[in-house]
């Protein structure tokens, strides 16, 4: 394990809480054994041995995950979001939410963001803009998810792996309580995707044009990120 | 496996997007059989053999999930976030992020979310009001997480099982830019809980006060959700 860095100067002073800890541990916790204690054809359960810095030792497992997954907001014209909805076996029914898939081993994050739009909608892109990167459960599982979105749409279906075909929904971006009440959108993910498109969009809306000093396009792979914009 | 209900009739209309399914499938697909296929001191996973309702068959692994978890939004006063800052082992590093917390045997919902946040920032709340229940990947992770959002702190700390005391960062509910920034604000869970608290005090904000017809009182646990107010 590498060390970490220290506690992030910038983070906001702290109060004594009560029945909180006043400081941050003093270092991270040292790993002080792997081992692999299950495996399916899918999943790789990794136990790990951690003393803690002041003196605490723990076995945590964690699900280990080699490469993160992307998900697509897709937005048609000015304000459709296309939506899939899919049988969920982990849920065992049918969910609604935005395309995702894996990341192929040498596919970079908006290419793989551009092939699971085709496959699984039946659009292409002109402008794939990468949002953030989320975790699931960062307490035991590795992998991540890259939230992209996609704008500029046009007709451009490619055959996927999907068991049955998928259904396509179109949703109003201005209904955001009426997707959020439904009871079949339920992924944080994609909840979290939904926000994070919505005030990007809204954060390019009130951007100033191009004039040689704002952000010439939002939305622009290329462009500074929103955060950096603020 | 019991049946599921028909694609919901108040969905939007579909239009016939290229490369996807004109309609929804005709029914969901079979559980065949199911099998433990791995598990640790933490994880199962089952593998599902499924047959969908044109005929495709698949085996499906979900890791299994017997109870849900329970996420709190802590707002002390009327705009100071309280996230707290942990190690996890998924990704091995630290992550900023909301209090959360297995709900035990016999436990509800709203007594959970009171014994995490005192356990984890050392207050109670007067005011809990469950926001929403949301999933993790429901592709292949069984459990889910309820959303609570506590309001009308105080102190109230007591002892949890963590291996080092907690950091409790506040932070001010104005500063979204700077919360999503953070290279360790990841949590795709916790993403959604902060927008959808916002949404959820916003929305309160704007409800007209008590009156007999509107709602007596914002957050209260009685109340309807905010899906049930507009």
């Amino acid at each position: 394990m590498t060390a970490k860095p220290p506690p992030d100067p910038a983070a906001p002073p702290r109060s004594p809480w009560p029945g909180s800890a006043a400081t941050a541990p003093a270092r991270p916790p040292e790993v002080t054994a792997r081992r692999l204690v299950a495996r399916s054809r899918i999943f790789r359960v990794e136990a790990m041995d951690l003393i803690f810095s002041n003196g605490a030792q723990r076995t945590f497992e964690r699900i280990l995950g080699g490469r993160d997954s992307v998900m697509v907001v897709p937005v048609l014209g000015a304000e459709t979001l296309l939506l899939i909805r899919e049988y969920a076996a982990g849920t065992d029914d049918y969910q609604l939410g935005f395309p995702k898939g894996i990341v192929d081993p040498g596919e970079d994050i908006l290419t793989a963001a551009g092939r699971e739009l085709r496959e699984e909608v039946g659009y292409a892109a002109r402008r794939l803009c990468d949002l953030q990167r989320v975790t699931l459960a960062p307490g035991y599982i590795q992998h991540g998810t890259r939230l992209v979105l996609a704008q500029d749409l046009y007709p451009s279906p490619a055959p996927g792996d999907e068991p049955e075909p998928l259904e396509v929904v179109p949703w109003p971006l201005t209904d955001l309580d009426g997707l959020l009440a439904r009871p079949d959108f339920t992924e944080a993910r994609s909840i979290a995707a939904l926000f994070l498109a919505r005030r990007y969009l809204q954060q390019a809306h009130q951007a100033p044009a191009a004039d040689g000093k704002g952000r010439s396009a939002p939305g622009n792979a290329s462009s500074p990120s929103p955060d950096e914009t603020r």
